[in-house]
């Protein structure tokens, strides 16, 4: 599948790298490839990933049949804007992000969800003919792309309107190792309200156990 | 150990039945203890728990050594005042509530925690000789008060500020059969907004699961 990447930190690189690794045909969207080309190693990335290719964002969303918002939160409906997700009616955009803001201080960062809205609504509302689907956020990224670092039977949400892009994200999943009946359908788009608004348990999980490969598992 | 738990809905009498269950000297407080006797079943509910006296808030406060905050979280304030929280320094109050409000419609109710403050912290700031202590309010009361309910390695939290507190809410927890390294220490109590933004989340699991007898465990 021909998979576009938004965003070139360490989650926008680890999920890249992984579609890479499982077969997709992978593109890597930024505002300016030479200037990200330039910066933070990126380079080097590339290099160890030969068959991704870094491109402008609207080309990034030309090539997309899924498309990853993997941008900072807070930088993801204009990046959305800039790959042309309202040019291609129907795309599926998996959006992996949270809005952070650790400007503030204190112990966790300000948070752009809440009970009545989420990043995902926003982005879908924003490009009413994409198919958002919300998922992986609840994580850190390299175990988002490689489940099997953490054991047990801990678990993914995916929440989305529109079954057949939920459908070709759990095919995704699946690729990356989630077994099937570790990603949990939470239901409609409205359902990531609760998945961003897990990030302050999720940080507190992670400061408790003392590493980032931590998860929960769902007991009933 | 004198207990006394403020608050008479299914919280309340989850948490009482059980602190009495497990040997404890109980008695749980309301605004007005003749008009909750005919309220809802409780009298029966008294009748078939007959260690546990239901008492006035203020008379509920002077007996308590620990305090169990079971109220609606929009009456715990309150409440607490009414209990005389401020005439007993060094009281441990144990706050399992959450400030849910319904009343909107949607998905989910409107939360009165956001990553600056939270339930816990607002006790604090409202009694500052009480040693608060933020637990169980994660989870199902059935859930909270026998974990034996839900199969598993799952988890509850604890947040405070006063070492000496939360190791008399882990003794209670473990009373209830919460074995210590199932009760995971996030830390000071502004680690509550973390555990009441998760409220959600939890509702999600609650409806994906369609039991409410289900909980998180960590996996590492």
């Amino acid at each position: 599948m021909r998979i576009a990447v938004l965003g070139t930190g360490e989650v926008g690189r680890a999920l890249a790298g992984r579609c890479a690794e499982v077969g997709h045909d992978v593109v890597v969207g930024t505002r300016d490839p030479a200037r990200t080309r330039d910066r933070d190693g990126y380079a080097g990335w590339l290099d160890a990933h030969d068959t991704i290719r870094l491109v402008a964002n609207a080309e990034a969303g030309a090539h997309a049949e899924l498309l990853v918002n993997a941008t900072n939160g807070a930088g993801s409906l204009a990046a959305s804007g800039d790959a042309g997700v309202a040019d291609h009616p129907g795309l599926v955009v998996l959006d992996v992000a949270n809005v952070l803001d650790f400007s503030g201080g204190g112990p966790y960062p300000a948070i752009g969800a809440a009970t009545d809205h989420s990043l995902a609504e926003r982005l879908q509302a924003a490009f009413p003919t994409a198919r958002v689907v919300k998922g992986l956020n609840t994580m850190n990224c390299q175990v988002m792309a490689d489940p099997a670092r953490v054991p047990g039977e801990h678990v993914t949400f995916v929440a989305g309107d529109d079954e057949d892009a939920k459908a070709a994200v759990r095919a995704l999943l699946a690729a990356f190792g989630w077994p099937a009946h570790r990603v949990l359908d939470l239901g409609g788009l409205s359902a990531a309200r609760a998945t961003e608004m897990y990030l302050p348990l999720w940080l507190s999980l992670f400061t408790a156990a003392g590493t980032a490969d931590v998860n929960i598992a769902l007991c009933r």
